[in-house]
């Protein structure tokens, strides 16, 4: 049968929407496996480098990760200022550490991610992402349960970051997007803390999950910030969540933060300076405003449903 | 045959790259036309509202539409602070001139668009966009070469506006995003004039082609300065590009902003405020960086051809 | 957003199995409307010409209907040898009639059609289909329920041809696969009489429905023939079920079938004439092997379940 | 981002014509490899079980090839009676080897396949098809250019089975479809000898390269069947051409055909006996008509050009 040698013929689809299908030509298959968590593919990918796809959803591609990583972990570290100790949670491929790692003040970084068998896949194939973060001293990987892990934790964390996936209902992260684990997370982190967490895709369609985390979040903590980064690999603008008992600048000196990073940073950063913060921390008006009018809080008893119809209405 | 009929059957693809589809359920097709200059469909999307598509590129939706022309608009107008004079090139569906129409200061707008028939069609199915802006007195509309236009008029628009479709060659605007076009802009802009245009996708993986518009436009004008909004419906986040004699403000203040939306326009904005302004002027290091180091400037005998590869190297 | 102006953008997708998608680019719709019954399209689609869609799934194209409708009108009426009064239960296209019209000996025909406005839709946008078929006097069209009709009507049909879409569960066509319905059928079909119906694809992953339906009518008629043409639009060979009271020849002589179509038909047919018949008659082995071997009879208690599995194990 | 995990994410597709895509879900990816010839892909797929792509297009899937090999290798072994000698051109995965290998009067096998790498992948990867087929000792396996192959072969040959894959213009087996290719096999066939070429796809569309193929064969042999069978990997019905200096009964008495089988073969036939072969021998009419009403032969100087438009005009 014919068929054009030019064009790609392995292509991976995903539904963004049940209307809308993003889907990336893939050059070769790097690892697949079923673990007891999820499905896992490492790819390489026809425009976007090397890519994580876990239960069939991108989570990061080595030519815009930096877009996801630099902004999910900078933001908070300049807030603070002298982070010492951080937390992960997540953050399977190594990227979330590297980030973390560039600051010169941090002294110890744990990371509980409960999928070994992503992790082990991650370190052998996406070594443009984690950069040897996995050797580094200060880091202690820890497989397991970040509910349990907090259980026992004690208050010593100056960030606690969230780099958890979706919590689609049969994912392993389903729970930990509510009002008690957000209080889990502030009884371990220090009072001049701050807590960040992925939130959510900022589709004009589809900000209720974003807006009701944010109120999530602000029921746990006085002070919370929304800010945003572009990941084309996800084909829309991706959502970002600060949360601290301090105050937090919504318009953070470009000059400060570039002075932090010069001084407490060993480099190296693509999208990430101070007029990016200062960028990235102004939601456009529709953004706040359904931050704003939303009323709705997650608990244990009513979770994120994703499958139930957060993705807009119709 | 069995299929289930939940799902949606009727699929516009949009290839964003060689290696990369996004592609949009249609409930309906509306109009579509072969016109004197492009292939039109208007469609209702299944997530999006009703949409444009122009040479099988999305040029709007309903639904995300006021992300696009709020962001085109605005950001010249507040810079003016006064304007009088509008002139728009492009923009068929007739949502721009709704945004310059916010104005109240704004005495006289025309409008050159090149392609009638899709004028005719978006008056006739996309009231939701054009809001019977076409109907305002305020208003001159010129079916017509926007070249021939310029050579012709005379020294007097506050505002210049480039809402034109993608510089595709076999497109009708392919020499629109050069050199020489952007010195006939200059003759007929008032000294203290803003000439604003839509600049191309911000994808780290295809940034060449807005650098070098940047680089263009500056070799025209002394100020420039590139700013961003995200469309879904693009699936990647769209830049902007401000040019002007005067200088402009990187960091405008919000609340200047504002305050003179507040007095100037007649209101109705969804996604721009001061915030929002603040936020689109600070493009993310990596695309300053790569606007700084490109040196190649669009000219009438090298004009940008996205079909030889601007998509990304590989 | 650039794209290959050369390359199609609006396509139709139909899931042949949860694995399996065929896709057929579309140039236009012509008609879309949300009947009583069922969602239908016209379209003109980029290879296969003019298409009718019901629920998702091609019924038929004009570059290869021929294909279904000579080999679903033929053979029995070859069988047959004079059909007089002939029952067309669906068949909203108008094709099968169009054939059933070839034979100079039919004198009466009924349609059946529960779907008016199918029919409307296709006697204006469907010409090369009908080809005024249906302002033939010898038809009498009428919109209705198959089972209504066959309750009050007499035994008196040479031929009665059920060109009913596929049994999937919240299709119009539900129940008119079971045992009961093929009772109805032979209650008023002549003691000579042949009866005909399409019966789902051939697919070697896929064979349960058509054997199921053999077995079905085989319940009923002493003499069930079942036989097969390529439906390239279907992207599966198409099974057919002929039942009898009467023997039917498993290998008709092929000097037999021309003489009588030379004779008692206007001519015209493009794949069928006796070599056609003698060849679809052979169904492969494995298809026979699946055909005796099935036990399950469908019936009104028990009908045709597409939706539960018929696809194909896995 | 939410998607549905019950819905495959892996896709391989393959344009049937520039306008019909036949996409396949896609478990795993088995192997890859650029060979010195192609691009290989052995994949499990969703529903046909393990597949062989080559260059983009499916050559064989496990639960459907017994419909290519079986209808491959029969019908030519049926008309010679008593194959001793076979000589196979291609068949990678080793399962035509593996029907030939049914007839005990077999002696030898010459396997000539150009691509080594892709026989090997086969051997380890493709065990369900060659049924260690490879391993037998009637056959000699040589990886060489057919055509040398045949140049300095001797006249012995009872059937020469061409299974390369098609005439793509970059592919490997571009001028094996030619009037002196089909020259050079009659030199080393012997005089009561058969060959059987595989000979494209049957779409009414796309009957060109089928009837050209036949006309070409006949230009060599006096006697020339036209043959079909059905496979759903590849979407469409496939066409074969049988040509020797016997002549071919067009209508092979099944019970015959079932008598040389049961004397002559091993069994585990699935889909051929004397009916099938009955079967398979009639193609629809409007198939031997594009075969007598073409006139053109493909030449070394005027080879098949599948990518130049014969897949349909348009």
């Amino acid at each position: 049968m014919a068929s054009s040698e030019n064009e790609p013929i392995m292509w991976f689809k995903e539904k963004v929407t049940p209307w809308d299908i993003y889907a990336h030509a893939i050059d070769c298959v790097l690892a697949q496996q079923k673990t007891a968590y999820q499905e896992m593919y490492i790819v390489e990918s026809g425009s976007y480098g090397k890519g994580l796809i876990l239960d069939g959803r991108w989570q990061s591609s080595t030519a815009d990760e930096f877009l996801y990583h630099e902004a999910l972990v900078h933001p908070a570290a300049i807030c603070h200022g002298e982070p010492r100790k951080v937390l992960v949670l997540g953050g399977g491929e190594g990227a979330t550490i590297r980030e973390v790692l560039r600051w010169k003040t941090v002294e110890k970084i744990v990371m509980v991610d409960i999928d070994g068998e992503v992790v082990t896949a991650c370190r052998q194939y996406l070594p443009e992402m984690h950069q040897n973060a996995f050797d580094d001293p200060r880091l202690e990987l820890i497989i397991g349960d970040a509910l349990k892990f907090l259980d026992s934790a004690s208050q010593e964390w100056d960030i606690i970051i969230s780099d958890l996936s979706e919590p689609v209902e049969s994912g392993p992260s389903f729970q930990l997007f509510t009002k008690e684990f957000f209080a889990k997370i502030q009884r371990v982190l220090m009072p001049n803390g701050f807590f960040v967490l992925q939130a959510g895709a900022l589709l004009p369609i589809q900000l209720t999950l974003h807006a009701r985390l944010a109120r999530t979040l602000n029921s746990v903590f006085d002070n919370v910030q929304s800010y945003h980064s572009y990941i084309p690999t996800f084909g829309t603008p991706w959502g970002f969540l600060l949360g601290s008992a301090l105050s937090i600048d919504p318009r953070p000196d470009p000059e400060v933060t570039d002075k932090l990073l010069a001084e407490k940073t060993s480099g190296g950063l693509r999208m990430f300076d101070g007029t990016t913060m200062l960028g990235i921390f102004q939601q456009a008006a529709h953004i706040r405003k359904a931050i704003e009018e939303e009323t709705e809080v997650y608990t244990i008893s009513k979770p994120p449903q994703l499958s139930q119809g957060l993705l807009g209405g119709r």
